[in-house]
């Protein structure tokens, strides 16, 4: 995928599909952040590791296009980047695909606070590293 | 419904339905929470209380039968009815119903624990005597 | 709230929170279609009229921006009005409060499709009719 | 583990998580049914091929015991098991441990009815065959 260097794989489950007989919307939203925990673990020592430095990362906004409806126990490629991250705040870009087809488009939106105060907190510099390291990659 | 005074309604979500075109059986799960959290709404001040009296319910146990299959924008009679409140441990039995006919059973155990240790901790009384109250209303 | 006319209620169950201890960010998503369910319930016959008559409403977009944390036992108001409805596609905007705060604001779009091809079917004109007479409300 | 061969891997994602810092217990629920579907995908052609033969395997027992509280990006091991499969009806049996730990064990009873007319109908001979295909790998 042009652009992405990182991408993980989902099986949709059957507790995902709804009376459409399709993967229900909202499911797709989920697997975006199962995506972001994936990123974070190749490239930054997992989420864990952010919450344990005492960071809460919120999602801020999400946007999803969804271009096919997806089937129960069909596997789903993300792909996904980490983009604009400065100060305390930080944006991934997603592409979802089944066998090279798109299926959706997202992006979200994140800010970083303090986990104890909720107080907005910069990005820690060895997160923009190891994002830096992975984005890199792509060139 | 003999033996239970308390009931709480529960209209499913489309997000809750399978490709089976049915309510997903794991939705009953969250919906015995719903009928909880109604239930101690009523008698005991909330959840929230309990929570904010230091202590945390988990469950421990979860048992359902299902009787027949519930469908999008049904809405569904949760009866419930705390039982065996004693020590750390209590028990709730539900009948799920949809206009009078069984849909399903179920019962959850629970167990408090205090909430900074996570060690077992007595319920409180004022837990046990709103519980009573409510059950000897059934009488 | 202005330009709104319809709002519904939900209250944020245990199970759509998080870790964080806030209600989890997909779950506005589910709510966001349980407005779009009353909303039809309110004005067009409900949902269920609209899949009987064989047509079928996907969700191509769906857009979150959160504006504050919610939590467990909340009720929300949730705003929401259908805008732009033509040929077989329309868009509903959402305001979501709590106490006449702003917690989020959302949209999504939807295309109207044959029930059983999935191809894309006009929305009928008793749906345009229905939406027409919710909206003029507004003035 | 003793009287189990199958077994399938689930890490467990954030918005599975709540606000009591675990895995809320109905996403046990949901696992369950992930582990049948990989039970299937391995000694029976998957879930697909049942509902291609034009049956639906609807659950109409769920019991969980809970032993342990489960963490966020924890990997937990489902071992499952097919028994009692005969005529319309079949149960699971499942330990799900944590690095050897017990989690929660549990069980799950299921009838197979015809898709069209949600009769009852015996499970496919195809299907007790590669169960018991399965299960003599046990001895």
């Amino acid at each position: 995928m042009e652009g992405f260097t990182f991408s993980t794989d989902v099986t949709i489950r059957f507790a995902e599909t709804d009376a459409q007989g399709i993967a229900h919307h909202a499911s797709f939203v989920v697997w975006l952040e199962v995506a972001r925990v994936a990123f974070l673990a190749r490239y930054a020592g997992g989420y864990n590791a952010l919450r344990e430095s005492g960071i809460e990362a919120l999602t801020t906004e999400v946007h999803v296009r969804y271009h096919r409806a997806a089937y129960f126990d069909e596997t789903l490629r993300i792909w996904a980047r980490c983009v604009d991250l400065r100060g305390a705040r930080f944006t991934y870009e997603y592409r979802i695909e089944r066998d090279g087809e798109l299926v959706a488009n997202a992006y979200t939106r994140h800010a970083t606070v303090d986990r104890e105060t909720y107080r907005p907190t910069r990005v820690p510099r060895w997160l923009i590293e190891a994002v830096q390291t992975a984005e890199s990659a792509t060139a």
